[in-house]
Formats: structure tokens, C-alpha cells, sequence
């Protein structure tokens, strides 16, 4: 089971009319550090502060009439939990949502508001996916997983439908897109729509060091896993290892992977704020990151960037704040 | 002499590639504080972080060939430098800035990074108007004024116009407008845009308290000036009276004016970075703040609030940061 073209025009057919078009943004400075032109994608904009909007939008709006009457579940670190509340919410379905203990404040409050219920978990001790489809039975729900589900994946490629007619309305020239992955529902879908819109772009993953599975699973051919899942300032985007729908989509259409640090993932968030006033989080701003201060790029006049999220808290920002 | 719809239309064709369609983003949450639906204009996404390079290329894209090759200059506690920086040098011209002492450093260091002269004076001890059209004289430049000049007017319109867009996509049933107001070139070009289109909105001005020049002024029905110009956060927007050119439109289109307090505007700072994602500065904040907790506001279930600015240096946004 894949996901194709067709399935992201569908997604993007029964979302549009809810999600934010995010703007590309370009900053003079930001260029100057980066030596060539930078097109950033503005996904902290987008409804409940990242991308995991479209994706929950797109699963809810594929279910049946009757899966919705009895509601939905997902497991997650704060941003596919605040999507799939309001989604739910939209739809006028229930969200239960299981989230870590360790799940920063603030998307653990955004989702309770939302009127989701919060389920928590030990990170590292329990599985959320046993208690994820333990819950999910019980009660009858349906699981809308973070990444790993076509509809969801579909729904994250609307991203590479907006930035097809981006490219073409500010007559971009980038050959390659830099993309944070977490499981790859963004960087797959993305790379799944510009495959048939732009088969010359190549798509590439940013992770945070260490935590680097789809970047090592890329290079080997199979998927390995990542040593621990604790440690990183990039909440947002540590999983496991890579999806299993999504890391064949990956083999087939990504390029080589990337890996940036904390510190430069802070600096690319303080430039962010300091140039194109966008609040972005930890594993929002990786490809960023990556476009200003990584080695080896993709050799390219103008990259495409994806800021993919902006939910961070206060003291977390404030170490962006302080830098330089 | 006024600005006519037709100026802001022509303005538009000639900047439109140039400048960011900022979105209308919308909140839940910031619904839920302002007890209505409340529709935030992103201007701080903005090239070179604010409206007013709407204005600078709209007056310097104006100019003759003659003109554009002796070069330009403007006064500005910083965005409108900013703005107009950048412009000139987009358009193949030399751009000279007077600046206040105690503008904010960021704003100061971004100018000059953009190709600017700047030239500091005393705010308080000395005119930059003097200043401004002494130096312009001598060196044979054009002055852009940042407010009083028709052209900028028309430029600053082009917000009302993608407002008027944006208003029929997003289905947006608001029948008024909440806008900073500084020397009113802003509010007196959405005021103007929107008369044409949707005669029905009335726009709303928003000030720091203390420096509310142009909600007395309304009031009274002539100018009268502010008791000071120091000692606000909002230093974008404190002038000494409103417009000689702008009065006369305001006074014409504009419903009652507001006025907000420090505090509420950190407070919407603060908010607009937890919900929005969006960085904002004192003075871009003052129509959000009143939006979300000004009384005697407009009766009305949406609102449409201009966020117009995000040049805002770390340490005053950690203020921002630091509230509840």
C-alpha cells in the first residue's frame, strides 16, 4: 500500500477549504548566510501551529460516517495531538489522545483545549503503540497514526501540491527541497507530489545528530533504529525508526539525508525570528538548519526549505533568544 | 491633495512582485479570548519585517529615472528604513537614513546591512524633519516621507486591497477593521482601499495610551499633538501628531479611535507567539491588543486586526515571553 499523486489531489480537495495556504517566504539576510537563495515554507502558520493539521484533516475526512460517530485516537508529542483534536473538533467527531510524560506543557494544555481527552505515558518505559491500539479496541475508535497512515501521508503532501504552484508563481529555481523527518509523513508526501509536478527536484531529510534513522536507514537501504529516543531538543521529530509506508515512498524518491545540531538548530530559530518574524519549535527549524550551516548541500542556486512547526514553549525560545 | 482607490490600484500593479500576500491567520484560542472571531493580517511577514516597504516601493518605483539615479532619503525610528532601504536598493538606487539615537538596535543594524547611509540624530533636541530636508537638499535626493506622501499612502493601501480578496475567500463577515495607527499612513490607505470595496467596514485606529494623538484628534475634529514622544514600548508608532495628508482622509473614513496599555500589548505579543506563531513588536501588536481586550470595541461577531510589524529586538520580546 502506497500513496499516490492522486490520493494528495483528493486530500487537497477535501481540506483546502480549511487548512492555511502557508506563504514562501525569502529573507535578503538569511540568503547572505546561506550563500544562495532560500524559499522557506511558513508551516508554523498553518491551523494549531504545524503541518500535522492537513494530515489529521485529510484521515478524519476519509473516514466513514459511522467510524466518525464513534471517534478517533492518536498517539503523539503535542503536534499530530493538537491536529487531530481540532480536526476532530471540525469534523464533529471525539479525539482521545495518548501523549508522553515528558510531552512539552504547553501542546499538552493546546490539546486538552481543543477538547480532546489526554491519555499519558511513560516515554521509553511503555509502548504507545500497545496502548494506543489497547485503548482503540476498547472503546472503538479509530487510530489515526502519525505518519504511517496513507491518508495521513496524503494529507501532509498538500504541502508539495502548494509549494508546485509556489514555485511556478514566484518563479523559483530550486532543484532540491530540504524537509525535517520525524517518521517521513511530510518529507513522503512531499516527495510524492513533487515527483509527478517536478520530477527534477530532489527531496531531502533533515533530522536532529543522533536521532538520525532515516538519514542511516537511507544509506544501508533498510531501516534501523535510533539508540535512544531521549536527549534531543527536537521533541517534535524523534521517532523510533523510519515508517514502514513511509520509508519505501523515501527509498524510491528522497536524496541523501541530513543531520544538524541543537546548537544549530537554535541559531537557525533566532534567525527565523530575527528575519522573517516566524515562530518556529526545535524540529521546525532542522532544514533550516541545514540550509544555512550544513555541509555538503545539494549544489543548487535556491533550496526550498520546510519550516514544518512553531509550538514551542517560552523558556525553550528563550535559549533561541540568547544566541548571537 | 488625497489618495484616490485608483493611486492604491496603480500602486499595486507596480509593487505586487515584489511584496509577500501576507495570509489572514485565525486562532481558536484568540477567538476565544476576544469573544468573537478575530481575522489577524500577518504583516510582519512582511519583506524587511513590515508594512511599510509596501509604502517605500510604491514611492520609489514613482519616481522619475532622474530622480532614482541622484538617490533617496527618509526618516524613521526604523521600519520605514528598513522599507525603504531595501526598496532602493531594488530598484538601482542609493538610500540615505536619518535615525534616532535610541532606535532599536536591530533596526538600526538591519538598515545599514541593507546598503543604507545612516545618518543619527537626538529625538527630542533635534528635528529629523530639519535634518531630513536639509541633507536631502544638499545631496539633490528625494525625500520619502513616511507617512505624509501620497505615494506611500497609496502603497500602504495595497493591505486593504489583498484584505478586500481575502475577505470574499475566506468568507470573512467582519464589518470592522482594528489598525495601528502611528502617523496614520497605514490606516488612511486601508481606509481608502476599503471604502471602495466594502463601504460598509469602518476602520478603527489603536494607540499607545499617552501617545493617542489621533483618537483625541478624531475626536476633536483637528489635530492636536502628543504631550511627548518618549517612553512607550510601541516606537514604531509614537509621532508627534497625525498627518497632514492623512488627517483629512481619516477624519473622513475612520470610526472611533483606540487606545491599549504596555502591558495588554505584551500580553497580545505574547499571545500571537503562543497561538499564531507569529513574532510581533510593540507597535505591530497595539490593534491585536485591542482586538483581545479593549472595551467599547466595535459591535461586531468578526473583527479583521492588522498586525503590522515584527522588528522587535530579543530582550523586549522576552518581556513578552514572560507573561502568564
Amino acid at each position: 500500500m502506497t500513496v499516490n499523486f492522486s490520493d494528495i489531489e483528493a486530500a487537497h480537495q477535501r481540506i483546502k477549504h480549511l487548512i492555511v495556504k502557508t506563504p514562501l517566504l525569502n529573507s535578503p539576510r538569511l540568503d547572505e548566510i546561506a550563500g544562495r537563495k532560500l524559499w522557506i515554507k511558513a508551516e508554523p502558520l498553518q491551523v494549531t501551529g504545524s503541518f500535522k493539521f492537513r494530515g489529521a484533516c485529510s484521515a478524519i475526512s476519509a473516514l466513514t460516517a459511522d467510524a466518525r460517530e464513534r471517534g478517533v485516537l492518536a498517539y503523539s508529542s503535542g503536534n499530530h495531538a493538537q491536529g487531530v483534536a481540532l480536526a476532530a473538533r471540525l469534523f464533529g467527531t471525539s479525539a482521545t489522545i495518548v501523549m508522553p510524560h515528558d510531552a512539552p506543557s504547553n501542546k499538552v494544555a493546546n490539546t486538552q483545549a481543543l477538547g480532546a481527552e489526554v491519555i499519558r505515558y511513560h516515554r521509553g518505559k511503555e509502548s504507545r503503540e500497545t496502548i494506543g491500539s489497547t485503548v482503540a479496541t476498547e472503546r472503538r475508535l479509530s487510530l489515526i497514526k502519525p505518519y504511517d497512515d496513507s491518508m495521513v501521508i496524503a494529507g501532509q503532501g498538500t504541502v508539495g501540491i502548494e509549494l508546485a504552484h509556489q514555485i511556478t508563481e514566484h518563479d523559483v529555481s530550486a532543484s532540491a527541497v530540504l524537509c525535517c523527518c520525524g517518521g517521513g509523513g511530510l518529507s513522503a508526501g512531499i516527495a510524492t507530489a513533487l515527483a509527478a509536478t517536478h520530477p527534477g527536484l530532489s527531496v531531502h531529510t533533515v533530522e536532529p545528530e543522533g536521532f538520525d534513522d532515516t538519514l542511516r536507514s537511507l544509506r544501508l537501504g533498510y531501516r534501523v533504529r535510533n539508540a535512544s529516543e531521549q536527549g534531543s531538543i527536537c521533541d517534535a521529530i524523534v521517532t523510533p525508526t523510519p515508517g514502514e509506508l513511509t520509508f519505501p515512498i523515501l527509498k524510491r524518491l528522497a536524496g541523501a539525508g541530513f543531520a544538524v545540531s541543537d546548537q544549530q538548530v537554535l541559531h537557525a530559530m533566532k534567525l527565523a525570528f530575527d528575519t522573517l518574524k516566524l515562530v518556529t519549535e526545535p524540529g521546525g527549524a532542522v532544514a533550516l538548519a541545514a540550509a544555512l550551516f550544513g555541509a555538503h548541500l545539494p549544489d543548487a542556486d535556491e533550496l526550498l526549505v520546510i519550516a514544518s512547526g512553531g509550538n514551542v514553549d517560552g523558556s525553550t525560545f528563550q535559549k533561541a533568544l540568547a544566541i548571537g
